[in-house]
């Protein structure tokens, strides 16, 4: 395990007058890597062989790392490298899922923007929703047992591919005849989440918190394009096809501006639960996944505690942003600033774990 | 009633170098502030006790005057404050909401921007139809007689909760069934206004007359992001759960080239009607709610005579606006940019009342 | 035919300093014209009488050319003219609507941004296929015989009018009623194009090639808002109404960032297939629309090769677009610095034909 000692004894062995923002060329990458060009600092992307011609294309890009596989990531040799060049990792969600937030927590010996418990907090749903709990948030109902469905529901298996085989129900019947055709390991479906399918408009807005100033800044907002779902809306019937739910994309988005006071408070409030559930808590970026019903309610379906791919959108900063800064402020550029603020105030220390 | 000779006294008292914009903590706040920032104006904004905290948080707002209630904009205290500091109130959507048309017109002895007749025009669904008509827009079949009903229809209520109880209804049996399921007095239930449903492309665009120079400006264009109807669409199928159109939030869009001649002739027409209609007309931001036929026909559906609460999209400005200005120009600073510019010119009684 | 001989004498004759970029006033005219003011060039607009009043009124337009009809382009008088203002013709959508891909082959002899061939191999169905077959892209499976039809279809007429009388059909039996009820000459039915309809989410990427340098640009994507098919999604049933698929608008989207280097490997091989099948190949703006399935595979359905309306969602530059500049770089800007740049290194006629 990671010790936060360990880490700051790396962190004292920085040249802080030359930080590398780092992290694996996917996600948001290029958006984290023209941030760090704005605020002055350098960039590295790690890159698989096949994705390393690509992103040296891109002017924001300083400098690319190929490696074969990214869980060489954990490797002594790269981490090495990494140190030497003072690199902050910044963990976006493909970093998470290409790495493991147990490998994170565990091996990964580099400063690391934000804390390493969050992300194993957000890879497990159910602690997912113990947090959001905790924070008085609404979530959709959850069906222990399929027999209990007594509503629409969508069914939800773990890891990255779940997108593609979670399936609607609307009764157990319609369940277990669903659920044999679902082609993944036993263990896998026996691991799934019955949710109450909750019907509104989805949100997904990115905030980003700093414990410098205890400040929680609302930067942007999307809705996730996912296919083949997005698509099949536009079918007058269905024609038998069911919907998958892959996220392919994203679209911008404004909330009405009396739903905002309430959910800058929910973000507060999930930022102060997090903190007692899991010291430091949530620092940086994060985004509650959620639905808006017609009585204006939000229902929290799921929190990702990182930056989003979603942020894409705003690359040159958001309706959002601009009311908070002069100039055009993605997250990825929040977040570089973070990082040279905590560096100017000597507080380093404080945002990197 | 409040005179026009008597607004242009007050104005006569203020001073025109400390002009404040001035409106309610909601709809399109944020952006009015910035837009008053922008232009080197100062801004306040009344809030309920609940949103202080939310508004004081956002760096482009100078000033957050605390009220009980958004009733008490009409109280002889707040004005006599608003009027010493030498305010302008912007009309949004909530603010005449809150405030009611009627009380504007009647009670609130405060120079406020645009015509305060055209808010009347607004509230009355009856009188919005007579204006768009008297425009030469193309408007829905309404059905006076549910009898009469051939075809899909949307059944709409007046006042604000109204978009959760619309339906739609194919025939005098489905509405005679669905009419009973309204929870809504029966008062509210008699008002209801019976529309032909016209299915098409839906966009919004955001106008700026100013008498100053007699021009029309295209500021923008969005979608209303509706609960549930906008998450319902992703369903293979209804599940029996009804529609409801909630606005809750705005996506930008933009229009076919080859449209655009045709709306900005049905915005001038819309400017045009209303000065013989109501005088002295329309002046400053409107919005008209229509959807695109596949013929390429629009059909208006709704007049918003004020900042309408999509132009939040564009905060930083729009495809449109960049095509007419070298800054981010939103509609909100489009607000301060005029108020500026009547000023420089001692025209502040033509855009005031 | 309009030998590229001759059009490089035209350009001999053209005074090099004063080059005037030219469109019809339609499409993305607006965009064309604000990308050359960016730029330093002059533009020029041909507008019938309709929409003179439209394009003159907009600040970015430098000239308005009024003519009676859009084939008057062809005429002598015009050609004349535009040579003597030293034009350079950027062909969008509507330009080779108006104007035909044969006429610009045969008899337009004005130095045009792109190849001509292009626009012939754009404006016929089945050379589109051909090339996008010969760069690898999957494309829908398409049925000769109506009798094959063993999955959801949709069938296209070609033509402008082509989006309204498009319908979708599950099977023969299907296809053959619905043929009949559509209003097309039986020339025209003929024609028709039976295409598999692929379900997911759709992609319209801009790509700009350019010849200077060999390089590829991603510089935005979007998404075609089509009437009426993306209102009728908001029914919880068709009510029997059919849909179609006239494009009204556009959406503003950005794709997954994992997906981004197939997305370039495929351009780079659409710009590959286009030099072998018809040198010199695609130079400049063009667009791939696509479908990105569950499975996350693009299936190419249409390849416009020059700038397409959806372009311009991004007047003021994309997402996309701040990875690559510091200026806000719309496609229609980006054409004019490509002329700028071709001019400053004498190698202007490298781009035009």
């Amino acid at each position: 395990m990671i010790s936060k000692k360990g880490i700051d004894k790396v962190l004292e062995g920085y040249n802080q007058k030359k930080l590398v923002v780092c992290t694996i060329g996917s996600h948001s990458a290029l958006q984290i890597a023209k941030g760090a060009r704005d605020e002055g600092l350098s960039n590295l992307l790690l890159c698989n062989r096949k994705n390393t011609p690509f992103y040296k294309s891109w002017p924001v890009v300083d400098v690319v790392l190929t490696i074969d596989s990214y869980k060489d990531i954990l490797s002594e040799k790269v981490q090495e490298v990494l140190r030497e060049r003072n690199a902050i990792i910044v963990p976006h969600g493909s970093f998470v899922e290409y790495v493991g937030a147990g490998n994170i927590l565990e091996k990964l010996n580099v400063p690391l923007l934000g804390s390493r418990v969050v992300l194993e907090w957000e890879s497990d749903r159910k602690k997912q929703f113990q947090w959001l709990k905790a924070a008085g948030a609404r979530t959709p109902k959850e069906f222990q047992n399929p027999e209990d469905i007594d509503r629409l529901v969508i069914v939800k298996f773990p890891g990255a591919k779940g997108g593609a085989d979670y399936f609607l129900a609307k009764d157990e019947k319609d369940y277990s005849t669903k659920m044999i055709d679902v082609n993944l390991p036993d263990k896998v479906k026996a691991d799934c989440m019955i949710q109450e399918y909750v019907v509104g408009t989805r949100f997904y807005p990115h905030f980003f918190y700093s414990p410098l100033d205890d400040s929680l800044q609302l930067l942007g907002m999307d809705i996730r394009y996912e296919s083949n779902v997005d698509g099949l809306s536009r079918l007058p019937d269905s024609f038998g096809i069911e919907p998958s739910y892959v996220v392919t994309g994203n679209i911008p988005v404004v909330m009405r501006e009396s739903l905002l006071p309430g959910l800058m408070e929910l973000g507060r409030n999930i930022v102060k639960a997090s903190k007692k559930l899991f010291p430091p808590g949530m620092l940086g970026p994060f985004c509650l996944e959620m639905v808006c019903t017609p009585e204006l309610e939000f229902v929290c379906f799921e929190v990702s505690a990182r930056i989003v791919a979603g942020t894409n959108v705003f690359v040159n900063g958001s309706p959002y942003s601009a009311l908070l800064y002069d100039e055009p402020m993605s997250c990825g550029r929040r977040i570089s600033r973070e990082i040279k603020e905590a560096a100017a105030q000597d507080k380093l220390k404080e945002i990197l774990y």
